[in-house]
């Protein structure tokens, strides 16, 4: 009887994707010995996030409340003819973060993966379509991650852009800055290799 | 501004042990993208998870509220001439869970980690002693875990233990059951091959 909130926190934290069993009650049991502020805090929190935040109803990102554009769409300074292609709001918030990109984006909001059943929304991309011919976008970067899902999810996009007329990229492959060759796997080792860079006065390296 | 709520999130998320920063963030963008419901239910049963858990004063364990005895404890049915000594209550809802032991627990609360800066405290230190003194216990099983935190802190208890009279054991380091020798490390080989039990009729097997 009197384990059952601490069930219940369990069962709900192991919900979240990547918690186990074993996590959820770890998790569980620090929040347990925590003081009671902290609880309340986060409780509160928990729902603030909910509450106070939406998503932005042109590329998916995170908006003050559910139908507000987002702090890159309604931003004047951001390159309004690039638009980079996302699977989640996870890796737009991860691009954001970095201040590497200063374009926009849209977040397709799911990816290809016949092994786990899923698949893209073709709502989401006969939206895509719309709005890169609407807005006349110069560049498309589609930026699915460097895996076979994010592959497939890549053509699946290509494949809804290539009439389009504009320009298509995706991210390069290759070794991770700050990583070490003797660790890296044969197949970025290939991607590495295969995508090369001149450094000869910008000469070109052969590449197949 | 729009990005507070899911900061407050992450950062409170983040806390946990265990948990970094991308993790949180991962967790928090979940708790974000699920259904109302979900974020409300959960905050609620963090709340509850405080208000309607204390802990026993006798062994650490959960109870239905601050300064009620446990479940074990006010259990008639249990061995009470056993004591099993555990770091944390992680460890004693393990063992509880897997129904393999019937005696009373009690939990340090702590371990002695020097690379860390971790103590044991020394009242509880005290008041075990005085609880098996008390309660005439006939065996105390320090179940400390296998690392070299867990040494200490099994040599820090059976110090405390050692003048009263009371058999103390220790749990048995060897080959996790269903684990393959293939991926033992070297120290749990020898440690399973210097524990070997004898099988032709109880003759005790030559160890050193």
């Amino acid at each position: 009887m009197d384990r059952e909130p601490l069930k219940k926190v369990i069962s709900l934290l192991a919900k979240i994707p990547g918690v186990g069993e074993k996590s959820a009650r770890r998790y569980a049991l620090f929040l347990l010995q925590q003081p009671k502020e902290y609880a309340l805090e986060l409780a509160r929190a928990i729902i603030e996030l909910k509450e106070k935040t939406g998503f932005c109803p042109i590329c998916g990102n995170i908006a003050s409340s559910e139908g507000d554009l987002c702090a890159v769409c309604s931003d004047p300074t951001r390159d309004r003819k690039t638009l980079c292609v996302l699977e989640s709001l996870e890796d737009l918030i991860n691009f954001e973060q970095s201040g590497v990109y200063s374009g926009l984006y849209f977040v397709l909001g799911g990816r290809i993966s016949p092994m786990e059943g899923e698949d893209l929304d073709e709502e989401q991309l006969e939206k895509l379509k719309h709005y890169v011919v609407e807005k006349d976008f110069k560049e498309v970067i589609i930026a699915t991650n460097p895996k076979v899902e994010g592959d497939l999810t890549f053509y699946a996009v290509y494949d809804v852009l290539k009439d389009c007329d504009v320009a298509i990229s995706r991210l390069a492959f290759g070794l991770p800055v700050g990583g070490s060759i003797g660790y890296a796997d044969r197949v970025t080792l290939h991607a590495s290799l295969d995508s090369r860079m001149a450094v000869n006065g910008g000469k070109k390296a052969r590449r197949e």
